[in-house]
């Protein structure tokens, strides 16, 4: 841990951050001068004045979406600032690139304050394809994102809540199909009721989820309860019908499926083992999970994932974010919806065939080629479907 | 002008624009992924969350800019909105980049209303290492550059306003050298008094002239004219001492200079046959001149200049911008100020020697690779020397 530390400071270092800004024509006389800026620039420019949706195929728009942090809720980091969650948002436009080919603009807002975030992205949103909010804290997170949905013709993308719950959805598909249980019959217990877990909740209940309940360190979000946020009080509405109480070690027994989004160590082998037969551990709090996989199983779990790379099943957004991107950039998407997230979801899951599909894997490899192929693909054809492609 | 039109829209489309964002750490297995992202992405966000000026060591910040326009002052075009204003603020991160190795993102603003930009910049200015505005109309120009260069402690630079008056002062020390005249002394009219006319008039100013008189459309720019603008009548406080008035046929007369930053064919062979002897004429409207090159020589101007690649003293932008960023950027300035400006002009004016020097030369090829990193350094000695310089 203290080498890798060594070494990520000393790459961060080397290469001022992880990733750089190229051009992509040639500037070696006045030839390629007049072509790339005047007077030869002024063919685009009046293009994109007629018709502003010109700018998909003439600039960067068609290719590029922002990514944006103000630094309050950096995994594991908590709230360090704009400055500070920049290599964050950084990696993730590294990770953009790689798997996506989609080039990611880092953008760190020096603010806290909700509508002056949305207002913001509002104002430099025009040269954008998308835009992809990271690491802001809830509730705020919710309230920013809806209302940019709203006001904004291009995708916007909040990763914790969303790249969380289409990986989740897809790890339950296939752990669901193994454990031949139904999602709609499922019990579900989310622990975290931050941004990942409410919008877990919120897809699992889309994707036909009956019994859900959240909780978190305070115990089950309740309807009724007005000491919890705005965004819980909402999802207490639509989980939890049987009002269930109390903390996670009561909550626990007899689910099927107990989702972590939270902080680790806060599952033992006495609570694993009160939960239903074929149980799915998924332990995804970062970089210690919930409970470890071994002690999971010990305890009765069939199925168990996390987010770390050294166990099987690795649940991680990488595997979701490049390809939403790179489909909705390929169709000119007006809007990430629930229906790309739930056909997002399918189609990494059905990377694995039946033959393939077993207890240590349910997920994709997040170095799989297949993978943002197969989300873009998914996001691509529900925009068709629905009417939110502006291209073909 | 056809097939170049035909060809830049072609390879604008091609392209999709002008630059990419590519990474630079790979990402080939989970060690690579353990160090640029989770979990050793953490040593970076805590260095910076320790001291927030690390960014510029550990992530893009160090050698990234951001570039910005709302469209409202493209040159030639006008008001054309900010997803039309794009393709020229990618052109100039090209530039930026070819030139001067300097990452700059492109950024549109979906706004007119001065206060709103100036708020936007602020919260978006923590992840770049300096601010580019681009194509913004006077006069608000002035009053954001100057609130911008207040509250941010990176350096805010508004290329219309001081690539255009870099670029003119390196060109006029060297025709002064030539024509044998002082710049405390020679009678300078200056057509045009938007963003670059007034910024021109302000650093000739700081560089020691005293007899500059500024006119536009309507006439000379004269102290107690109200019906002018607030940038206009704060500088006729500084310019046009002996209160001239009349129009441009009527000012130009015994001048020994004319800077034309406005529209072309508005100079005949009349208007510069009644200035001084030894006349210097820069006639640097885009694409059409104020005057022809010939025509000014026919009618007894020692040395012209244009904004043209076609004509020999090419006066352009693209001399400054890229080498003071890249100095700005290597010293982590705090700030781009006058003294920067005056010693980047000087800069570029000594790249031709006094052998070299000649009527017909007397700004360096926009190609010369030696002038980026003579404004660089410039830039970079004056930072050291008056303590804007966080790096050394």
């Amino acid at each position: 841990m203290s080498n890798l530390n060594e070494e990520a400071l000393r790459l961060h270092r080397e290469r001022q951050g992880k990733i750089e800004v190229i051009g992509t024509l040639p500037l070696n006389n006045g030839n390629d001068l007049a072509i790339a800026y005047t007077p030869g620039v002024a063919g685009p420019c009046m293009e994109i004045a007629r018709d502003k949706n010109n700018a998909y195929q003439y600039t960067m728009k068609g290719k590029t979406i922002a990514i944006l942090t103000n630094g309050t809720a950096v995994l594991g980091l908590g709230n360090i600032g704009p400055e500070a969650g920049l290599p964050v948002i950084e990696g993730k436009a590294l990770l953009l690139k790689t798997f996506g080919n989609v080039d990611a603009m880092p953008i760190c807002l020096n603010t806290t304050d909700p509508d002056e975030i949305i207002r913001t992205i509002k104002t430099i949103a025009p040269g954008f394809g998308g835009i992809h909010l990271e690491d802001i804290k809830a509730p705020e997170c919710f309230y920013i994102e809806d209302q940019l949905k709203e006001e904004l013709d291009i995708p916007v993308y909040h990763d914790d809540q969303h790249g969380t719950a289409i990986a989740v959805l897809a790890g339950l598909y296939n752990a669901l199909k193994i454990t031949d249980k139904k999602i709609e019959e499922a019990e579900i217990l989310i622990n975290g009721a931050g941004a990942s877990g409410i919008a877990v909740a919120k897809l699992l209940t889309v994707a036909g989820a009956k019994n859900i309940v959240l909780c978190d360190l305070k115990g089950a979000i309740v309807e009724g309860d007005l000491s919890i946020n705005e965004p819980q009080q909402k999802i207490a509405k639509t989980t939890n019908r049987s009002l269930e109480k109390g903390e996670l070690r009561d909550l626990i027994k007899g689910k099927d499926v107990f989702i972590g989004v939270s902080t680790g160590n806060v599952l033992d082998r006495e609570m694993v083992s009160t939960m239903n037969k074929d149980s799915i551990v998924f332990a995804l709090a970062n970089p210690q999970p919930e409970i470890l996989p071994r002690e999971a199983k010990a305890a009765g779990a069939r199925i168990t994932a996390t987010g770390r790379s050294d166990f099987p099943n690795q649940i991680n957004n990488v595997l979701v974010f490049p390809g939403i991107f790179k489909g909705a950039l390929k169709v000119r998407a007006k809007d990430i919806c629930d229906e790309m997230k739930i056909a997002a979801a399918k189609a990494i899951a059905e990377l694995i065939s039946k033959e393939e599909l077993n207890e240590n894997y349910i997920v994709p490899n997040v170095f799989d080629k297949r993978v943002s192929d197969a989300v873009a693909g998914a996001v691509m054809s529900i925009a068709r479907e629905i009417g939110l492609a502006r291209a073909i």
